[in-house]
């Protein structure tokens, strides 16, 4: 508890070091790891309770391989640094849990970011921690967040369900798409687009500035015809060359006129509210499942119902529903026989 | 209760309507289904119980897109037959979960043992029955073993992870390969013979036989050089034409020795009761899950916890934390304070 005391001041005086070893905390599998964790976020809310610090802005920015992430992100946060905010850049990696390996590569190429006194630029996470993509990258905002970092940026691929989970877990999506695209990338640019608050079409100069207009265009046009993603919220379409300070600029516009309108009308705190919800609901059913096979009473209890099984003196759909009965029965807080 | 006696007793006494209904009801997404089909599971043990059945051979086959599959258990099935026994084809199609549709397509293209008086032909279920794909293949298998049938073939499109499933839920998994192979199958390929019990390269007739032979050798190579599935089996490849009596007869007769050999050792219960802990794990854990979020009483305990979290008395992980702690702790049956 020492430990944690120490670690969440380090935190919240804006430690460097600090916050990095409290992510590295939030990421690791050892279930110790995963205790001091927990312990950190007692201390952290009870230190933050006499100083309370702001929320941040969590903007996922995602988008297909090749469609210029680390460029645009990089442009984007000097221009909010030389704005005078702190900014964090965190790299998710909603893959790794699948494919054990990182598709996202080193984030150290972000130099002028990973250089400069109030920017935190943070590699891909190893993969297989306990609690989860969201529970991870959630405390990892919060982290930043009580460092007094005022801007977060998770960078993450676009591949497929990925993106459904990065929405989940920030105020804002920005989904960048590469002007330049074969068929293949169809079908991943239809899953992207759903959960965009703001689409930009990157490599918008040179050769490219006059496709990447075409398929702006396009895409505006579609983005007419979808829903809305809430009331009051249409999401727009740009193009940007990352070479362009007034491209990046006109994003950065778009990005705070989303934080104020989604402040002003509720959505920011609602949507937070239902994600802290849905991760409340997930952790708690992902250390429900642990702890079925590691609790020696509670896997005692399941055990004595498998050897009914394997004696036939009952199906297993009618051991599953008997110890469900007495779980959820006594987790009701009722009165059930031992 | 009632229905359940009625329906148990119709499948017990080998009525085809009966088990239809029987597996339609396992197969059910409606909640009260769940729990009528639970009802049916503990008529069916108390029937049982005065009339015990031996149990059926449960057979994985499994393969590529276009590797032959309905043909060959067409083919087997009828050698089943004539050898009196009595069969039930069930496809499995663990892709209805994610893709919502069905891959398999409608099974009722085989026709000879559709007819056939000793054989139970079952198209693909719908998708989304609660409990999961293996707590309702496994009762579906247990309904046709109660109804009288020794042989129950499951067939599935081993796309990816769902051989691995389906090698969960059954004895014995035989792979299917076709002679033809572009690269594209290699991935699918590696990972379907990674559980296989038997390979057989199918459609080895007219000018495919050659080539047929050639990839049975390479694998035969390849199948010595990975470790044995268990004690006492290596995984046998055969070419097989399903045209010809005596190739189909090869492959029984290895899906026989298999039998036999499993038996003998010991590896046959041992296999089966690891899948009804593995099932029982997971119908537990799913039921669980449900009942976090419909259950009035551990829902509001869990809103309660939200609230602070919005608060921000509370940091998501934490408020987890102790939610899962109050609730193991009751699953274990401690004194726990309300």
């Amino acid at each position: 508890m020492a430990g944690a005391i120490r670690l969440a001041a380090g935190v919240v005086e804006g430690s460097r070091a600090a916050l990095s070893r409290a992510i590295t905390l939030v990421e690791s599998s050892l279930p110790d790891d995963f205790a001091r964790a927990t312990e950190l976020f007692v201390e952290l809310t009870r230190q933050q309770a006499r100083r309370p610090t702001a929320h941040a802005l969590r903007v996922g920015i995602t988008g297909p391989p090749g469609a210029g992430k680390s460029t645009f992100i990089e442009a984007l946060g000097r221009q909010l640094l030389d704005g005078g905010k702190r900014l964090a850049v965190l790299a998710v990696d909603p893959s790794s849990a699948t494919s054990g390996g990182s598709i996202l590569g080193d984030k150290t190429r972000m130099h002028a970011l990973a250089c400069h006194p109030s920017a935190f630029v943070r590699p891909s996470p190893s993969s297989g921690a306990l609690g989860g993509v969201a529970l991870r990258t959630h405390d990892a905002a919060l982290l930043c967040e009580a460092a007094g970092f005022d801007h977060v940026l998770f960078e993450t691929v676009g591949v497929g369900q990925s993106e459904v989970e990065v929405a989940n877990m920030v105020d804002m999506t920005v989904v960048l798409l590469p002007p330049g695209s074969g068929d293949g990338l169809q079908a991943i640019k239809r899953g992207l687009i759903e959960h965009a608050d703001l689409i930009v079409v990157t490599k918008a100069d040179g050769e490219l500035r006059a496709p990447a207009a075409a398929l702006a265009r396009e895409y505006a046009t579609a983005m007419s015809m979808l829903r809305r993603r809430w009331r009051g919220w249409r999401t727009p379409v740009l193009t940007c060359s990352s070479h362009s300070p007034a491209d990046v600029r006109a994003v950065l516009g778009c990005v705070r006129d989303f934080h104020a309108t989604a402040l002003r009308s509720g959505r920011f705190e609602q949507n937070r509210s239902e994600q802290e919800l849905r991760l409340l609901f997930s952790a708690v059913q992902g250390e429900l499942a642990f702890r079925l096979r590691t609790d020696a009473r509670i896997n005692a209890l399941i055990r004595e119902q498998h050897r009914r099984i394997v004696g036939g003196e009952v199906a297993p759909r009618v051991a599953a529903d008997c110890l469900s009965t007495l779980f959820v029965e006594r987790m009701r807080g009722g009165q059930s026989a031992q």
